[in-house]
């Protein structure tokens, strides 16, 4: 009660150093973020780069504002570590942690395990601790607490205390961002929560407690299903709407009108990044252990897994028009990204296209300006290629994966040969070469 | 050329007859708002008994206002007859015919075929005809139009012009009405599309033309596809939340707070209604003529069907612990409207399970202040008993499956040896005694 008493004290106080493990995407603005508002913060990283970056002030996550980092890292707000045992200094510590899936897609607890390792063994007592990384309900109850009571020999509800925040951030979203975005937090037990409403309110602007970890480890995975579930619906609408010869588009379009009960997903070639290909499949890892089927995660899974095989037969639907065969065709991909405007291809059903084509020997090319190099699942390396008319005109054919908002769309299908539209980029552009999906 | 200016300048000078095939929970709300815009209105009806309800101003659906009706029944704006040849009289003619499914869940299209062949018989010529029927795309094109010419002789484009605007409505909904929600109008043909444009113009605020029938015919399957999809992945979930032992209803009110990518749905005993029961499966129809499958509409079906069985397997575990079987145990129902505060049961759940709780050989009773008297799918009748604090205190069970308003659940509860809530409808009440999905 003491220890508590204590710590509840410094965090009133401001009086309070805050560890933040991993400095990604989510972990770096969130640092950021706390520093600017006058709370100190020492990041921790393996990657020695990554802490040189940072205390260098030099930025590489596109939703943190360079000016932000070279001001709270000047100002001594931030610093950046890769030194693990200074998790001893800190007084609550967040972890934020990839939690990928394995080559046969079970979750890859391996980041966390290490995490919580890590904490063991070199946390005070007194601390605050939560994982903000997607994963499956029950983790931070049955598999966090475990390990760090293990390796700390010390005791959650009497020397620490252990929340699951699920992060929110949508790369590249211009309207939220980690403080505007409402955060759930789910804290083990009545401490654990004051705790967590007290430490993340100094940055984030609305919080929403909810009665246990699990809850809050249940609604992240409910908010990326809703995403996965939608999308593989609407995928599979257009291939329906493909051979029925409607315009899903436009279909969309008009049931957006609805002002209730209706929200627009938009077909594509196939689930990319970091959150929708995953979270679900966190969840049906731990329904096995309950002998539950999730049979509407399984469903859009079979359709999320054959899109970018679909989206080749396209390519090559397109092709025979022109009486061309993929094979010696040359084919440049527009965006390979998984979405509009960010430079991130991990999980990009481009790539898996791309090497579907080359399989097939097409001649490979792609262009994106954010991401100057790629390398596809199955090991092939391609180098984004300049965009010029003289370009456009040599290709067979030239597809729309990624609608980045810098194309000139109508210049290019003025200069194509053949356009596979495969994200609605050519909207209102009426041209017989243009094939969409 | 002719025939079209001359429709156009009657319906420009306002000086035309609409007939309203159907006086439905569509199309009686539709012919009360264009005759209170000035409109002069003809419904018909074959129900003898309603349009004799209608000529006397009295009201039968809970979306129309009682003295609207009276209103324009008085001044001579709205009349409804039985009388089918009088279709000559109509300049335009909106059908707003049942379009359910077979007892093999099959499209039974034979309101849309008889409406058609009335048209077709009597119409004059120089008309707009527009189906709000949901039904698969490709219908008015492919379906309805050959029945109308074959019947009347008459050509389209030249004598007549044809439309498909499906119907919104949304029974009980407070803030959407048919004049305020905007409705997509798809028509053969860019003159169809201008006709539907200016007549639906008169009465409804925002219209959004699609560029054929098979779109708009799509969209209004896109939009309840899309609410089946997701109510069964809720429910889905749910089960498996209760499994684990999270409260399902927590994680979506945590869910909500993200302020994108989310829409929240909530779990029930199943779906009910006119549309979502029933849309979808129009849409499976015409999907295998396109050797298609649509795997997330079929899964959705597998989820649903079940539903109510689970439902009552949760009545049975919750007995269970009293140590009582369904068996003799006296369970009353709360509600069997398919959706709160209103007065419809089809497709409800509720009736499904009363029939294998009666199966079970339970004592059914039920209290719905909407609803007298029900006959379930298997030929069950009950009637609504009045509800009491004794009669709540003899129940062995007393059942949550509509959350209909005027329930003082927290009286309910307290008398109630054992709660089963199917709706979230104790949200907030704690007590040992109730059972929640």
């Amino acid at each position: 009660m003491e220890t508590y008493n204590s710590l509840v004290k410094k965090v009133g106080s401001n009086d309070i150093l805050v560890g933040i493990l991993g400095l990604g995407y989510v972990g770096l603005p969130l640092a950021v973020l706390f520093a600017k508002k006058g709370v100190r913060v020492l990041g921790f990283e393996k990657s020695d780069n990554k802490t040189k970056h940072v205390n260098d002030g030099v930025n590489y996550i596109g939703d943190v504002d360079d000016a932000d980092l070279h001001e709270v890292v000047s100002s001594g707000m931030l610093q950046a570590t890769s030194d693990f045992s200074r998790i001893s200094e800190c007084d609550a510590i967040l972890i934020c942690v990839p939690t990928p899936l394995d080559a046969f897609r079970k979750p890859d607890m391996s980041y966390i395990e290490s995490a919580c390792t890590d904490i063991g063994k070199h946390m005070k007592k007194g601390v605050f601790i939560s994982l903000e990384s997607t994963t499956y309900p029950t983790t931070t109850e049955n598999f966090m607490l475990p390990i760090i009571e293990k390796y700390s020999g010390k005791k959650h509800g009497v020397d620490f205390w252990l929340c699951f925040s699920p992060e929110r951030v949508d790369p590249g979203n211009k309207t939220y961002k980690t403080e505007n975005t409402p955060k759930v937090i789910g804290g083990l037990g009545e401490k654990a929560i004051d705790l967590g409403l007290a430490i993340y309110g100094k940055a984030i602007s609305h919080l929403h407690p909810v009665s246990s970890p699990k809850v809050s480890e249940m609604v992240k995975i409910l908010e990326n299903t809703y995403r996965l579930v939608n999308i593989s619906l609407i995928n599979e609408l257009a291939l329906l709407c493909g051979k029925m010869g409607i315009d899903i588009w436009e279909v969309i379009d008009a049931a957006k009108t609805k002002p209730f009960g209706f929200q627009a997903f938009y077909p594509g070639p196939g689930i990319g990044g970091h959150c929708i290909p995953l979270d679900p499949f966190y969840l049906e890892y731990i329904a096995k252990k309950y002998k539950f089927n999730l049979t509407m995660i399984n469903t859009a899974d079979n359709i999320e897994n054959l899109m970018p095989h679909r989206m080749t037969i396209k390519i090559n639907s397109a092709l025979n028009r022109h009486e061309k065969s993929i094979n010696r065709s040359k084919i440049l991909f527009m965006g390979v990204a998984y979405k509009p405007d960010i430079a991130d291809e991990r999980e990009s059903p481009a790539l898996r296209i791309m090497d579907e084509v080359a399989k097939k020997n097409g001649a490979v090319h792609y262009n994106d300006p954010y991401i100057p190099e790629v390398t596809t699942e199955e090991g092939r390396r391609f180098a984004s290629t300049e965009l010029s008319d003289e370009l456009i005109r040599e290709m067979d054919c030239v597809v729309f994966v990624t609608n980045h908002s810098v194309y000139d769309v109508q210049r290019i299908v003025n200069n194509a040969r053949l356009v596979v539209d495969l994200r609605n980029a050519t909207n209102g552009i009426v041209d017989n070469k243009i094939y969409k999906l």
